[in-house]
Order: C-alpha cells, then sequence, then structure tokens
C-alpha cells in the first residue's frame, strides 16, 4: 500500500507537451505517482475537482533587493518580492546577483545569498550580471562559480554602471561556451541612447514620455544584431532579454533561419502596455513614470509581432522583469523629483505577481496560444534553459511538486485587475485595469501549500537556493571554433 | 491494491516535453499510471532497465495498397506495411484514401477500408485526397466526412491524375476553415515540370538522374509561395508536405514571421539522400531509379538546411512518405522497363520502417536535436496535428499504450542498415549502408507487444481504425474573412 | 557655315545621365549639335530662357482605339489620345496591338495600324498582347513579328479573356528569350479574385469601392512571384506592370537581390490615389467607378512604399496605364448601368497627359527624386526597354528631337490640375485637384511644334510608326539554360 | 566661325545615360560643342576613327604619399601615382587628407597640400578622415572646412590609430547632416578583429592566408549594420566603403528597400581576387602579403555576388583603394621582416591604373554590365557623390574635357596584365596575369593629352586642386530630425 503526503485528484493537467485527467501523488515534496483513481494512504488530500493544474512558474528575469549606484530602492526585499509571486502562481524566482565594476562577483554572490537566507519564501536561483570582465572574473571566478551552480550570466550593452565593451562581451561569451553558461544579453545601444538623452533634454523634452523618444526601435535592433554577430563568432548561444518590437524580431527570426542558436525573452509590458502609458494622466504628470523601463513599451503594431512571436515559437521565455520601485517616496519613480527629467527616472516596473494570470488571460484564454506554450513559456523553457529541470518546469514523476491549481472566471465574471490585490510591497501595478478571466486557487511549493482560496500561507525562509546545472548544448560546428 | 495488465518498470521516459525515470502501468491497452516504483498486482512485468522509453511513432505521410493510373503496384498492403512500421517503433500511420477523378470520396473511402480491414497490425487513420473538389465533394461529401474522423484533406498541385487549380484548391480551403479540417499540400508546379519534362526528353536526357533536373528548387518555391498565399487569402491554415531545400524553406519561413500558420513536413529522403543518389552505379544504370521521388532529393547544401530547420523549429513533422514500388519487377519501377524515361519510373520509396532508428541515429546520438525534438517531430506533432492527441503520440496517464523501448548500440557497436534487417514486401530500402545507433528492442501496440527482440508478434487485424478529431484552431482574425 | 532648321537656345538641358546649359541644333527632325553659343544659320531660333529642357515622354503602358469584349468604348481613339499626351509633353506612345482568342497576331498588328494610320500626331509604336500562345503564335508569328520590329510582348495573368495559364506563359517567355523580346506582365490571380468577387457580391458587396477587397495586395504578390520563377526557370527578363504597393515590391525587390532580371513598371494612380478615391462622393454614388482601374489603388502606406521604389531604383519605368472610359453616356464606366456592381464596371482611368507634369511637380519639385531619375523613369528607361533608343528618350547628338522645355510655376502660383486643362476625349480626369508646380511651355517631336503656349498646333498623321530594335540582353547563364 | 583648341573626331561617345557618335570640341580645357561633323577651326585634330570614348575616370578612393604612424611607406606619391592613374583612363583622384590624434584636421590639409602641389598630373580633391572627433573638429573646423570645398569625410570602425566610438561616429555624421557633407565609413568591427588576431598569433597562425580569417565576413557585416543603424538615427546619407561580399551586401540591400540612403562602393580586389591569392607561391612563403587589404579578399561565392551588385544596382561607385606597399624592400609588406606575423603587414594593395581596363574588359566586354553602368560607377557617380560633378564625370557641353579614347583589343588579341606594363612606383601588381581586352589609347586632362599610345606626356604640377561642392541631398523626413 502506497502513502502519499499529498495527493491532488481529478486534476487536469497541462505540461509543455501534455494535458490529460489525473490524481497526483506527492511524497517528501516531489511527485512520485500519477496516476487514474491512484489508490494509498495520503495525508492530505485536495480535490482539484477538474481544474487545470500547471507547473508553478519560473520566473527567470526578477529583480529583488538589488543594490542600485543612484539610491533608488528597489521595492520588494526577497520576503515581500516572493511571497507576490508565490500568491500569482510562481514557484521560483531568479533575480540577480549583480558585480560593481572593481569588485569580485564572488562577494556579489555572498552579499546576495545574505539578502536571500531566511526571507524567500519560494526556491530561487541567481544569475550572475557581469560589469566588470577582468580576466580574474573571465578566468577564474566564473569557472568556479559556474561549476557551483550559476549557470547564466547577464551582460548589459547599455547603462553606464553596467556595460561591457564588444571585446569584454567576446570574453564573457567565449567563457561561457567554454564552461557551459548560458548568457542573457540587454541589448541596447549606449551611446546612441547617450546622444538623443541629451539632443532632447537639451530641447527642453525632459517629460516621462520622452524616455521612448530616446530609445527608439533602431537602438534596440542595432545592439541585437551585435550580440547576434558576436555570438555567432564565439559559436556560442545567447538569450535575447525583454525583446519589445518588430525590428529586434526580424533580426532573431532571420539569425535562427540562418540556423544560429539565438534565444528570446519578452515580458508583460511589451505584450499589455504601450508607448500610451507613459503619458501624463489627468494631472498627475509624473504619471507615465510608472511604466518607465527599458526597452520602453512601443506602439499597437508592435504589440502585435510580440504576440506573434509568442504564438509562432520566436520567444523561449515569458518573463516578469519585475523590477519595482514606489510611485510615491523619495527612493523611487521620483528620486530625483516629481519634476525629474526622463533619465533620471529610476528604469523598471513591478509584474512577477501578475505574469501568470495575465498571459493565461490574455494569451490562452483570448485565443492566441494554446495551454502547451504558456506552461512552455512560463516554466519548463526558463527551468530548462537555466539549469532547474527536470526538479522545476514540470509536472511529472521525480519533479518538485510545485503545482498551480487556477480559478477560472465564468464568462461574464471576469475581474478587473487592481493594485489592492497584489501581494508586492510595491505601492502600484502598471497593469492596473487589466481584465482577468482567471487567478489561482492554490499554488504548492514542495508540496507545500503557499497559497490558497486568497490566502498567503508560507514563511520566510521556506524558500531554498536552487544550484542550477546546465547540460551543454549540441552547438553547431563553427569554422571560427577551432582556434577557441 | 491495484491491478495492472502489464508494468513496464524502469523505464527511461522521454516525451514531447519531459524525461524522467519511472514505472509505467497499463490497464485494458492504456497508460493508467505513472509512478516511482509502482505497487500493485500485474499480468507481466517487462524491466526497461533503465533503457530510453518513447512514445511509439505517428507516420502521418504513408502509402499504402493505394490504387494507381498506370498500373504501377505499391509493393506494400496494409499488412506488410503496417508490419514493416512496428517493427521500426511506429505504432500509428496515416495512409491515404485517394479519390479518382469523376467518382465520389466516400468510394475511395469505402475501397480503402476494404483494404484496411483485417490486415493492419498497428492502428492507422485516413487522410483524404481530394482530386475532384466539385461541389457534391466541398459541400456534401467532406462535411460529413470530417464529421466522421476523416479531418485531414491532401491535395496535389501536380501530377495530372490528381492535381487542382487555384480556384478549387481555395473551395477545398474554404472547406477545411469552416468544418475544421487540416489541408496537407503537395507543392510543386506542374506546368513548370511539364515543360522542362519535355526539353529534357527531346534532347535525349532520360536517365534517372534527369528526374532531378525535372523538378529543380525553383519549381517546388512558386508553389510553395502560391499555397501560402492562397492559405492566407482563406484565413486557414495548411501543412506543406516533403519540403526539401532552402528556397521551400524560405517561404515557410517568411510567412511564420508573419504570423501565418503555415506547418511543414520533411521526410527522411531530403535527410538523408542526395542528387548523387539519383546516378547510375556500376553497370547499373536503373539504380537511380530506386530513389526517384518528388521532390527529389537535393545538394548537400540543401540537405544542412533541413537539417537546421529540424533544429531550429521550423519544421512540425518528419513523416515517411513512405510509397514503396520492387526495384525488380514488371509492376515497379521498371513499369516502363530498364531503360525507361524518369517520367515514366513511379515516384516513391519505402520508408516507413527506417524512419524512426535513423532520425534518432543521425538526429539525437549525432547532436543535431534533443531527444524531446525528436519525439515532437514524429510522433506527438503529427498526432496532434492530425486529430489523434492525446490517444496517440506521448507517453501520459490515458492515453494509449502505443511505446517504444530502444536498444541503444555501444560506441563502436554500430550498424550498417541493410535490407535484410527490414519488414516491408519493398525489394530493396534507398538507405541502404546508412548508420544505425539503435533500433527498438520492444514496441507496445494498445499494451500488446508487436515487435520484440528481433521477432514480430502481431496478427493481421490487430490494428483499429482511429476516427480522427481536430480541435479548432484559433486563427488570427483575417480582413477577408468576414466575408467567407 | 552650319545651317540648321531650327536651335532651341539657352536650354538647361537635363536628361538621364546629365545636366548643363547649352543650345541644341536641329536638322530634319534629329539633333545635331549641341554647343555653347551654338553659331550657324536658323530656319527658327527658340531662345529657351535657360528653362528646363528634358526628352519628350515615352509612355510605355497606354490603350486607345482598343477593341473590347464587353463592348465598352474607350474614350480616346488616336487622334485624341495622342493630342492629349502631346499636349503633357509626351512625344511617344506604345499602346497595344491585342490578340483576339481564336485569331491571329497578325490580324491584331494589321487592325491597329489601320487604326493609327493618319491620326497619330506623334510617334508611336506597339506592344503585341499573346492572349492565345498556341505554336502557331509562338513559333511562327512572334519571330516574324520580333523581327519586324514589334519586340515587346504583354501577357496577362488575370480577365478572362486574355490570361494565359502557367505553361503558355512559359512558352511566350520560352520565345521571347530566343528572339530577344521583353515581356510584360499583367500579375495578379485570376482564380483568387473570381471566388473573392462571387463572396462579394453574393454578400451584397457590390459598390465600387468592394473592386479593392476583391483584388487585395495578397493576390498581386502571388502573381508576382509566379512571373519571377516562371522569369527565373526560362531564364528570360520580364517586366512587372502596375505595381501597387509593399507586397509585390518585396518580391521584386529580393528577386533582384538574387540576381534575377525583373524590371518594375509603376504607375501615377499608385502615387497620387488611394483606396479612399473608390468611395462614393456626396450623392454621386457612382463616383468611386471614376478610379476603378487594376489593381487597385492602396493606402497610404502603399502608396508610400512606391514613392520610396521611384527613390531607390526599385522602379525602371513610370507609364500612365492611360484606359479612358467616359463617366457619363452608356458605353464607358456606366456600361452596366448607375447601380452596377464592382466588376461589370470597365477597368481603366486616362492619364496620358498628366503622367509628366504630376511626376515632375510631387516627384523632382517635392524633393522625392532627382530629375536625372524622372528623366530616366519617364523617357529614356522605356526607350530603352521597348527598342526606341538612342532615336527616343533622350537629348543627344544623332537622336529624334523630341523635347519638352518646362514652364515652372513661381512658388505660391502653383495650380490645381482640373480636367478643363486636358485634350483627352475623357469626360473626367481621376487627378482632379491635384497640385501642379509645371506645365510643358512647348513640346517638338522630330523638331516639329506640337504644343505651344497653351495650343496644340499639329496634325492628325503627323506621327509615324518606330520600328522597335531590342539589343540582346546579356543575361547570365542558368543551369537551365542549356537545354533551352 | 567656331574655333577649337582641339577636336575630337568620329567618337563613338558612352556617358551614363547615352551612346552616339558625335564630334567634339574642345576650348580652354573645356568640351564646348559637340556635333555632327563639327565644323570651325581647331588648333588639333584627333581621329578617334569610331573608337569609343568615355569620361575619364574618378578615382574616388586612393591613398597617395599618406603618412602612417608604423613607418610603412606608401610608394606612390602625388606624382608617380597621379601619372599610374593617367596611364590607365582616370583623370581625377580623391586622396585623403589624414587628420591624426591629437592634430587639426587643418594641420592635415595643410600637410597634404604641399604634398599635392606641383607634383600631381591630372586633378584631384580630398577626403578628410576624421580621427579625433572632439567638438573643436565637429564644430568648427569640419564646417569650415565643408564651406571650403573638403565635403566628404570618412571614417574607420577599425585600426587603433583611426577608429572612433559610436558616440563620435554619431557626432561626425550629424556634422555632416547640417552642413550637407558625405561620409565613408570603413566598416569592420575592431574588437571582433584584435580578438581573433590574438588567438590566431597565440595559436601559430600567423601566416598571410590567416589575415583573411582574423577578419571573417561576420566582423564586416556587423559594422556595415551599425554603421546603417546609425545613419537612420541621424538621418543623413552614408556610403559604405570597399563591400566585400554577401552578408554586407545583404545588410545594405536590406536598407535600401526600407528606403534609407546608404551608397556603397566595391573594388577591383573583391571583383578578380580570392582568399586563394593570399596563399604561399611555391617558395615564396610571403607572397600572400601581396594581397594583404581589409576586408580580404573573399571566397568565388563572394566573388559572383559582389558582380552582381554592379549589375543589379546596389553598387554606386567602384573604386580602386590604391594604397601601395613596395614587395620588396624595408618599407613596404615586409617592415616587420619576410616572416612577419599577417597582423604586422601593412594593408593595403595597388591599382589605381588597373580599375577601368579590368573592369572594361571582364565587365562590359564580358557581358556582365553595360558601357552606361561602368560609367557610371567609375566616374559619374563619383563626381556626382562627391561633388566634383558637372565639372568631371561626365562628357557634356560644359565640362572638363576629361576624355579617355580607347583602344580595344580583337578577340583573339588579349593580354595578360602584367607589371611591367604600368606606371606606379610600386614594385608589383596583385592583378598579374590577369586578362585585359582594351587598354586606353589616348588620356585627355582639361584637353591635354597626358597619356597617348603607350607615352606619358605629361608634367608634375599639371593637376589642379578641385574644390568640391555637394547639393543638399533631399532626405527623407525622419521623426528623430525635429530634435537634431
Amino acid at each position: 500500500m502506497d502513502t502519499y503526503d499529498l495527493i491532488v485528484k481529478n486534476a487536469d493537467i497541462a505540461t509543455s507537451g501534455d494535458r490529460y485527467q489525473a490524481d497526483i501523488g506527492i511524497r517528501a515534496g516531489r511527485i512520485v505517482a500519477i496516476a487514474k483513481d491512484l489508490s494509498g494512504e495520503a495525508g492530505e488530500v485536495i480535490d482539484a475537482l477538474g481544474r487545470l493544474v500547471t507547473p508553478g512558474g519560473v520566473d527567470g528575469h526578477v529583480h529583488l533587493d538589488q543594490p542600485t549606484s543612484d539610491g533608488a530602492v528597489f521595492s520588494d526585499d526577497f520576503f515581500t518580492g516572493t511571497r507576490s509571486a508565490a500568491c500569482g502562481g510562481t514557484t521560483t524566482v531568479i533575480p540577480f546577483a549583480a558585480q560593481q565594476k572593481g569588485h569580485s562577483l564572488q562577494e556579489a554572490v555572498d552579499d546576495y545569498h545574505r539578502r536571500a537566507d531566511g526571507k524567500a519564501v519560494i526556491d530561487y536561483a541567481f544569475h550572475l550580471i557581469v560589469s566588470d570582465a577582468t580576466h580574474a572574473v573571465t578566468r577564474e571566478e566564473l569557472p568556479r562559480l559556474i561549476s557551483q551552480g550559476y549557470t547564466s550570466l547577464k551582460i548589459y550593452m547599455t547603462y553606464d554602471d553596467m556595460k561591457l565593451g564588444d571585446r569584454q562581451i567576446i570574453e564573457v561569451l567565449a567563457t561561457a561556451r567554454q564552461h557551459g553558461a548560458m548568457t542573457m544579453v540587454h541589448a541596447e545601444n549606449s551611446d546612441c541612447i547617450g546622444w538623443l538623452t541629451e539632443h532632447l533634454l537639451a530641447a527642453g523634452l525632459a517629460a516621462p514620455s520622452y524616455h521612448g523618444n530616446s530609445r527608439p526601435m533602431v537602438v534596440e535592433r542595432e545592439a541585437t544584431h551585435r550580440a547576434i554577430a558576436l555570438s555567432e563568432l564565439v559559436d556560442t548561444p545567447i538569450l535575447i532579454v525583454h525583446v519589445s518590437g518588430q525590428e529586434a524580431v526580424e533580426q532573431i527570426h532571420w539569425a535562427r533561419g540562418r540556423g544560429l542558436p539565438i534565444y528570446a525573452e519578452t515580458c508583460p509590458q511589451y505584450l499589455f502596455l504601450s508607448a500610451d502609458d507613459l503619458q501624463p494622466q489627468g494631472d498627475d504628470h509624473a504619471h507615465g513614470m510608472r511604466c518607465i523601463c527599458s526597452p520602453p513599451p512601443r506602439d499597437k503594431g508592435n504589440q502585435q509581432v510580440i504576440w506573434n512571436g509568442l504564438a509562432n515559437g520566436l520567444f523561449t521565455i515569458v518573463s516578469s522583469d519585475h523590477a519595482p520601485f514606489n510611485y510615491h517616496g523619495p527612493r523611487g519613480k521620483r528620486l530625483a523629483g516629481e519634476q525629474a527629467p526622463f533619465n533620471q527616472v529610476p528604469n523598471g516596473i513591478p509584474g512577477v505577481e501578475t505574469r501568470l494570470p495575465l498571459l493565461l488571460s490574455a494569451g490562452v484564454l483570448g485565443g492566441r496560444i494554446d495551454i502547451h506554450r504558456f506552461v512552455e513559456l512560463t516554466s519548463t523553457n526558463p527551468a530548462r534553459l537555466y539549469g532547474l529541470y527536470p526538479k522545476k518546469g514540470t509536472i511529472a514523476v521525480g519533479s518538485d511538486a510545485d503545482l498551480v491549481v487556477w480559478n477560472m472566471f465564468e464568462p461574464g465574471q471576469e475581474q478587473a485587475l487592481t493594485h489592492a490585490m497584489l501581494h508586492s510591497a510595491c505601492d502600484y501595478t502598471p497593469y492596473e485595469g487589466q481584465t482577468l478571466r482567471c487567478w489561482p486557487a492554490l499554488t504548492l511549493s514542495r508540496g507545500r501549500t503557499v497559497w490558497r482560496d486568497g490566502v498567503f500561507t508560507a514563511q520566510a525562509g521556506d524558500g531554498q537556493f536552487q544550484p542550477c546545472l546546465r547540460p551543454r548544448e549540441p552547438v553547431a560546428g563553427s569554422p571560427l571554433a577551432k582556434w577557441l
């Protein structure tokens, strides 16, 4: 007679590949059996009543309690940030341990563990931001840290305190290739942004909406092409993060067609927000600050292109790029005052809690993508790409029991999203008023209930650090590869 | 205490989305439980010993016992053809019920059931070839047959006894759109082929190798673009079958990038054969006849493009296009004699048995695609596209117990494929000498063993007809759609 | 001491390649000297006073007095049509001798000479419309007629009384290749148009504006791609006539990039008109009939693409596609009544007189193209492509003295185009109200004044038939070419 | 009675737009009359006997007596370099006044005039190389120098002593836009080259042929895309110099299709040389040094793409990029010794004398381009683009009498090019052995004979500096333009 800690009965299970009705047997935090009418003794039985059950979300792009160089303070620490994630169905987050120029990566990793330990309510891993690609970093620290479970690197082509030159990017990519890491690239041309910003400010065009004008599509397209070229040169895959519109999509599409392993991420801001959201609202001239992020939300035509890219396979991952700054108060969006020019407004918006419900509502229930693609984009692919699969990212025997049981609203019972529904410490949501057709009824993290029927039930520290293990990709032999 | 007819223990299960170790419990031909250390009583236990277990193959493009207009005879009937499939790990085939001009589709369906009944050893469904798209067909027969489980239609843009004009194609697509069928398109421009053939023959260039010259890439590219345009006009998905090289790939890639639902199939002949295989071999001047199929195998550059298309997501399906004609004897390749001009040689090659082992060997073990993509291309996607999923195409609770346990050869123990290893009635294989790194150790069809350790164990008639049920695709709203 | 019949002094000469100030000496209808301060005796001296002087226009696409199959009557015969051309600065027209199905091409040529003889006031050549590509036509008549100076062929992919199937198109192209003719292609997919038209009419959507819906861009794109493919197959150049928008432009651009000799023509209707012009105007519900032509005018975005194609070298020729039908009266646009469904309205609009002034105004004076490109598109290139160069199409020693002296309006003195200004027999202009910044002050045809200071001064019969002599193009060797 | 200094009779004149037979009357160095049977008194009469006469070549990319930073010495000064040009039919050269970092542009211009004065035998203008784009340069020197006739700027994206960062490139482009200059861009990614070079040398791969491996196509493609993006951002035209193969061509093609004013130059090395020419020859291991230039010659497939680009309008200009270093002696190719690693070999090859004869032979007489395109690419377009037209670049009344009368070799009388035939001071030609089908019989520079029947007849100092005057281009309004 088998025994289980928990059985989820009558689940309408959807994974990246499958959909079927079954019972799920969980023991010691893991899925150990999936069967029709699972028999055996159970510590607890939850009847899903035929409801949709998906793998818990893996959010591969979030910023929590990250030090900044300008004095701005991220609204969420590891407790409030992971609480918000859990309430929205996400059971793993991967924030960034960010190297500071002149310091070692190890310092960043140590500091970041201190910030996460005892606070996270769901599991987490770390990406490494490389902002100073010295030989000590690329030849010593990175190989060691990669082997210790930090297998994804992020590099910036813009932001003065982060950006790398082409030669440094090449060195990071060559290290990633040799040691099997995945490199995430923020692709915007820094010099172009700088020049446009100067001209805009000189012309007195400083309102939040000019943030968009300072980073037009061509700026992202150029950097995307360049990142692809460097990846091709070094013969190693990259992931272009937060792709925002058509011109960048075309570059990635073209690269894929040539057989290059270029992965791409997009975010809810490019699916649900647009340039209009940077405008003032009524008397609130600073209102557009709430949606300042980079790249900026584009026009409706670009939105449609991003939706197409979800449907046609272009995108690998949908992440939140959760980067919350309070709209009110002195350390968030108004750091430089209510009248601050756009380039002094902290970049980033919250979104870790709303990512899954919004995409399931507008994407799957709205008929744009199927449920398998939803699971793949939001859970399986990030787990796989960053080395957490099969522990995370699926519902299968042997995987962690990270599950979401969904409450689907009847037609006519859709709800408008409001900030009051959310569990982040950030004081607003940029998605206010968006239509919700579903919300998690239950979130399980390694078999523990963390969110059920509107109540958050986890404790700070329940979450565990998850070292990543990326299998080496089979890469096409490059003519350059023999010398590398 | 649960009871099972069969338990497959210690399976290294790979599906389109997952990979994990577990036991599989089977009852009444279906998978009912997947678990670590599955307990319960079992009629039989097979220990997979940690071997790779995949869903049985679904071959979405095979020709068995199909009537011809020129007197040629397909080598395989439903018994020998499905036997061959089973021995190579395929558990479902979808051959074609072909309408003859001037006759109804129902006649073709009835005739084809008579040919299959009592003969097939594995399950099967039927595609419908529409060669005479009268109103009676598009408005009456097709809607009825689609509702009865014949949900995929095939149309030809070439072959005098099959081809439809653009207007007829549009009518078929409009019917497919309205009733939720999938349309497969053989895309080659008939007039171009006719003109080139006349000129080649007039110039005395009639040897088998000129088959390739009579159907250059431009001929396939043009028809591919046209099929895409008609699909776009009618606002309904199509599948381009047997895509052979770069110029057609570019068209499909371009269409996908624009958000159009264009699916694509390729076949082993475009991955493993090339134009060289149409040449004479030693004294055997007719040797090239063995590889005459349409479109013809292209050059090595095009081969690489097709492999890239497997890796980068372009292709949806890999089918065999099994169309076997004996090389020796009067009713096969030599129908018009040993010196027959290329255009009188029956078109088609065998391949239903070798499809999975070749692709797993060169594709997955050769490092070009991962195991998930292999399963997706050869089993899950054809099942899904043609309406057999989730009964077929995966390993999940509730699905048919169609499984393959693989025998992987140790490095150094690879085998050269020979015709003697195969179970088709066809007297040769075009893949003679190709390297095998694996072969099915066991094939299960609805829980019954049909192939085990080199012995074929099924009976004629064990296979069942499977009606197809295609869910309607969510299609992007077309500006034309409102009038259709 | 040299003598001249006429000296045009102080001309600001612009050709496709050059611009300079000089005097032009004319003798016996030809230019014999170009010099600073040309000395010698002159029968007449015209002082151009530094005004712009360009080669007379060559309009490579006009329909004059052409028989129709539905009883509609073209408004212009050879007298009124060439008068209209001359007053607008065009000195050569190339209308169409149209074969009728079941008849010979020679009959069409003979008939057409009868219609032109004694009527034309400027020079003319004939294109041949091939509507019945029998062997007698492609193997006997065409070679003979091409050698006699009819070196350009036109084929239709739509219109029931004109269209050729792919095989016939190939035969015509092969003949053109062998005998050095240029083939013009009207590229729209007939079956698509037929199907859409049926559905629109069945839905009661019959007003003139639905003409545009019955011929969407995809219909033109498909046929353009197909024409390119057939040209590539046969290895001979073609000219795609009246290209209307982006999707067709992309195909041509792509073909050019691959090294294929694909030429393209556009017309003023795609630069100055849009889909809005097919709408009713006030109470005049039939008003849109005035702008019914095929392909239909597209939206503003497509207009811009066509302008870009003039600037960036995509287009080879700008022609008028002058095809005038009266708006009032029973044999023109209202042939089937004022309420006629769009598909019963004769296709075509007038434009032979307005082509040059509109393009010089909006194109050159509007800053979109330079004067050299204007001359090239409207005069030199058509002369060269159709075999009239260097007799026509330039200002050079030895060329016919076909010249236009332009009157440029001062800024602020622009005029609105009105029908009253024109000299066609057609009862309206679709360009009513367009801004004119110039008009010919003087038109010379072989040294004779045909239009001066607002007065038409030529006689019926002054124009001469000009046999065409096309040099063979150097074509890239095709892999198929060796068998042709 | 008109009088002339010189009449060239019976010329078969070919310009970018026209071809006709006439006499050319020259007075005071300029063309003053073109006529059939030109009467009048002449100081000298040259009978061209119906031979082809083209405008003298304008070579828009040559390096003469240019200071270097590594001690290498260009073989040609202004006397030997312009002598070589004249003997090959070129009558205007535009070398580079190169700013040195830390110095002003004016210093470079002054120095360069000193080097040219009294030495040049044909006319010349200067491009300005901007290697230090300080505000003093972009805001003061450049506007002044542009207004003084130095209207073309060159910038480098590679070479340590020359290269500009993106921000500096933007500043230069913004200056060019405001003051109407044309910017030439050497597009190769410096960091990529540096990284590859380090790895190659570390692996002991230092022979001349590895020069090609250190600068693969992707390196040029990336920089080309970046240059296009910066040009698009600033909304001003650029010319990409010495484009070498397909990947760069695709970028330019794509940009043009989008309506961007991107011009492109190629050079004989990409039409006549290939990677094979970097290999050793027999015992001469250094032989490949002779063909080291950047970008390097590519493979034969890329050669064909460049030829296609001449034919299909992609390229605007063919220049020589004449940069001669002796193969023997200590200050040329062997500066760092006979065994020098590839990256220490001076970059550049001679070619100012062979440009026209090679292109006329293989391009026009070889059937790849017509004579008009030849003139346009080698004379009219560079004159026009750099502001020397209509003084230079054509045969027209008012233009300088810069003419070439060609000696065409009879079929079977073709000659193999040898270094002994040439008049540069460089000690080899990379085109040794190429087939010549023609050579100038006579070169006129402003009416003076500088080369006739194999004899060089000019004097040092006969050439004059030509200030350039570029008309402002009409540029499409950019959405960014309003702030610039």
